[in-house]
């Protein structure tokens, strides 16, 4: 997990999924070229304007995944979550989120109701604030904004 | 339909669909005392600081909606639409939109995922860019930097 | 809309959806030869003999129907309403009738239990007091007796 | 099977289903204090008017409530019946109607559309003249009155 | 339940569901009018042919029903039945069939795989030796000579 | 086809779809060791009695079934088949009997509502008169005899 | 709606649901590039040659198009309609054609068959006589012949 | 129903449906051969050690069951409810616990879970506190457990 | 097959399939009087106005179906097929027409989407141009009509 | 993984799955306020009482719960498992189970049954002996109680 | 059907079903330019190398494929067989193969899981040892191979 | 991870899911008494007579597999997989196949279309070159000869 140095207490977490690290080699015509990497920077700039710290953190693991949500009850305000395929899957996952009780806000780089069948079907977004899909790296920071919206915490 | 006046070649369409005028009297614990009204206004000043402008309409009419979406395309850069129950139901209106051509985001204000099972299947979404749901007023506002970043117009 | 001169503040609306503005004309093996005029009779009737009145329309467009029940809660005490082909396919009707928070009364002439599979599901009845169907014109006064004694307005 | 001393031939029969014996008792937040003695003589009363004599019965038991309609084929001019649980999983009681071909009007206390999905489809619906649902007590007096209707039976 | 006088060792049950002691009088079109009097003489004089008695009962409840197949495995060489509706429903009265362990001929009057489409699953059937359907009264004795053939009883 | 000789007017066809013509060699643990030619015979004796005879195919190409019942009609009294597995699938052999307009009656010699779940549906069963299923070889005796006593042929 | 003028009592109505007026303009490589109006014009050549009038219109509103279905019943021998998307939705429309009771053929530019899943069920074709899909603007002209063949009026 | 003498206030009923009276007779494979007296006597000397009463009984009808039900509000601390068959197909059931609201713990024999796919949805489960399934006669007196443990009265 | 003598280089295949040999004799009120044989005189006379000669055939075995549409790829320029009960279950005669890329146009004499549900669907719709269904034998000419528009050989 | 010291041949394994260590920190009003911990010693303390150890573990890694559960095989007497959201998702954990055929318990502490569809169905409850759930904590001790007395080691 | 010469007894069935003597023709975009001749020869070439003889034969007649399979248990080894388009339509198929109880593998030559949703059931599957598919032609060989290996007569 | 030494550029990856550790262990009814390591072996000597290294591994948890997967994009040159129970529930594992886009073939030593329901689809499928299964340990070297077949890489 990669952490801003001397993280506030002022942080959220933003998390993503299994293969959301190939993003620049994986399928570029639907995701582009840009990568995780570059989108964890975007995301650190854009909260730092608001004066919010951004976690990142990326696994292939469902248990590590849902480790980094529960350690997060913590120490953040709120969770941005990518579950990758994940999404479609896991109850776990799902059940991690409901447990903290961090508002949490899912993003996709994808439209996933533009895709197969069974990715129009979230596990998690019952249960979380809200939901964002489609506009490749931006849905992240449209999603950091969302969160920040929702927690009062956007400065004009 | 209501529009600024002296509008601008740079302009989208800001499309509410049924009961949407109801807002700030309609179910407020699901979705909060913002009137339509007041979200307009939001997002022509939102836009306008990046130089854009806003067209804005509602209508409880699917007639209405589509004649607006079809006469955009000879105006618009692109369509932000909440569509609200003809989500679920309009094949009609999703042909409007794959027929103008024009990049289009769906918005929500409430998490239609978390809401009745009809609710969760949209026929628009995939011809959409993307969707953004769950976020109350703030979702029009997402939709809309969406839509623009999706065009290249987001100032920074 | 047909509304009763010097309407007064003790009033429900009674509306009827696409194509009831047949009725003596369409499948009279099913619905009788009573026209909808004679139905708006009798239902004024009937309600004046306990100090109410009843404001009539049909309408065989959605949004007409959308803007009346919205109309109506500045000045209805409760909905009488038979959606026709629309109970089966409108969300958005469904909306306005959440939204407006009137108690509202669902009534069918025939009984839609009897018939084609799809008109056995009403996207309305699960928002509304109740449901009444399959006895005809009949249907439409009992909706407004059961009405009445939903708002305690029966005059024994 | 209570029976108003003196049955005339012109007799209807009110038969109600499984735990209908607990009202007042059972769920009062759903169905309210009335009891199912008080409906009865409700009823009694109300078609007394249109001079139509009323027989009462409950039973927990499938079997007695299809020898009761079985029955009725012998005196009654009609049948109202709540079916209680029964609705939604007897073919049997189905079959009763179907066999004795008096006419009948299923009942119910609570707007069945509105509670579990499996609520929401009736055996019984398409043998019968039609469905009257969510009105508590009151849904047995209108689907008497919806019965006398039919049967040419109300006086004005 | 009425049995031949002097029952000998060598019997079978035919038992009757639901609204077959309405035979004659209900849906002649489909049934026809024979009674099920008149059935079981018929059995009882087709199976006498062949050395065999018939114990012959009908109940519209299904724990009547229940109680007799139970008893039978005291004294039965098999079962012929007539589930009525309860073949669609009853996995009490299948259960049953499935822990007396007599071998069992399902009958039906009418061709249940051209009725509705509910009347197609038998929830017996699998249990059963075979079934037979759709001959009228005719089935009955078909199935009790199904059951002798089965039981090599049937004497040339 | 094997045929009687001097065919008589009073005739009926016996025709057997894909694979019967295993029968003996194929899981006999499910069907017996009988073959479909001893059956044939048995079938001709029983028919013998009452005075019919019986001509006798099978074949694995639906189509030449097909041709069968066609050409069925200019000297056939009625049809016993056994479709094998072609009474789950084929629509072109129920239009068949539907377009003869001879009574039909459906045989198995398994008892296809034990078996997988795709056996349970029948395209011909609603075509038909009835269906007998299993009895093994017995069964196309049972529905020689139903046919008969169908068409009022059976000497006592 | 435009009509021809001195329209004869011998007219058709032809009528065109939502955003079938941007043919020409939409997805031009599954429509072509022939408008409205050119098939309009078409169609009342086609139909002239046979005498018989043709009043065209379309219509984005539902509502609009059941008005004039209803309206047709005074002055048309029949109905030619391409529902757009409301084929796959609208039971409003469905019930119009159905009381009218005019002949009414079901057109579609394209292979609905061949496209998304949800295109494949139309809830017209059943109250009409027939359907012609996929031959883009001759779809049109195919529906006023079988309409003619229909009715007689078709001249050699 | 067999009560144990001079019962006291401190009452649990045990209660079990159609064909459970056959234990040690049916399907010993599945059962095992304990008789159901067996488990009552077990029930009894557990529940004893707690202090607690066990009324217990048995019927293959639905309605006495019900009745069961109904009248044990009246004396009961809690149900333990093994429904046999009718576990999957009765609401009557699942509503008479509804309406006594007495605590209500459902046990089976088997593993409903490993059976055929319609044994493993229980009408009942929903409204009762737990479920506990597949130990045999134990799953009678873990049942009994789990309702005391419920009840704050097992004794340590 | 028969063929017309002297087959031009101009020709199409029209295509029959199972039981539509019995027109005329099958099912008249859904099919009228005309045989085969009259259609396929008036499919050739038609296309002979145009310069196209018809080959017909029609067999009751897919396989023939097959072999034939295989074999039309070396002469025909394009394919009507009424595939009869195989329209609703042969994906084989689907791969066929795939295989062949022959235009190819389905038609039938019903409305097939009036008719049961199971004859909704088409396997081989969705590798045809169009389908034309429900005008009687004018299906097939305007099957034939609408395949030589396709083909650009319709001689005004 | 936690487990006692001296562990004795006669232990059991009990595991539970993703989110149980937020016992006591998620959804209290579901599940309560003990915490994991809480619930391993008593069950070490029931076990003991009867001659058992238990080792305990918890992971929110199906992996790790996998080779835990393979593991096992090597010196448990059985498993009792709660599989938290794993349980509708995991066919790996159901096959980890089947493959080392250990005796094994599914508990819940929630009625599974009494929350959303999807928690109805468990994979692997139909590998297991029996399933108990809805007794909170106490789930636990009744399913190590039940698998004890699988075993033959429950102490009286 | 093809035969080499001089066949032993060691030889093992190759049948290939509708349409795939196309194969070289048949889009190629997906099947490759190989015929079936071709694959004929290298399978022949194959076996030889294990002493094996290969019969091939392919027919688009589901009846001959069923005569041949139920031939080959008077001679063959095993089957080879790729269904086509009757893999998803033919009971008729799968119970010659269960019938002949010859050992069994099916082939395909697309990848049919990544085709449309119908490819992705096969009738036959469950009765084959195993399946092979996706890879052109090899996908035969690789079917041979697989049976060989099963039956013990691969040569190292 | 295993690997050979020296591992040669030309190099695919061996992996397969969870419990496949269990090999021989593992309901050998089904699976036979092979090792995974014997597998392993048998593969390593295949493709070495081709010239092509295998890199094997085995993992009970998903994100150990995607991992593996995501690395070898930088060294494999195809990928054979047997995923397992994940086969029928992981999205995360198909979308690692995915996105290194290097050709994978899948593996089962089982017939999964002869067992469960759930076994029957695979997630994975669709997006592998093809599948093998049913074949036991043989089913890996054919799905490693497959996967060189595609490569090109097969040495005759």
């Amino acid at each position: 997990m990669t952490t801003a140095p001397n993280a506030q207490p002022s942080e959220i977490l933003l998390i993503s999924g299994p293969n959301l690290n190939m993003l620049g080699l994986r399928e570029p015509d639907i995701y582009g070229a840009v990568t995780l990497d570059d989108i964890h920077q975007r995301a650190v700039s854009f909260a730092a304007k608001h004066g919010i710290g951004v976690r990142t953190m990326q696994s292939n693991h469902e248990g590590v995944l849902i480790d980094a949500i529960q350690e997060a009850r913590l120490w953040a305000l709120g969770v941005v979550i990518n579950p990758g395929g994940l999404t479609h899957t896991s109850v776990a996952l799902r059940d991690a989120i409901s447990s903290v009780k961090l508002p949490t806000v899912e993003v996709h780089l994808s439209n996933i109701h533009a895709r197969e069948e069974f990715r129009h079907h979230s596990y998690l977004a019952p249960v979380c604030v809200g939901q964002v899909c489609g506009f490749g790296w931006r849905s992240y920071l449209l999603g950091i904004e969302a969160l920040l919206g929702y927690l009062g915490k956007l400065v004009d």
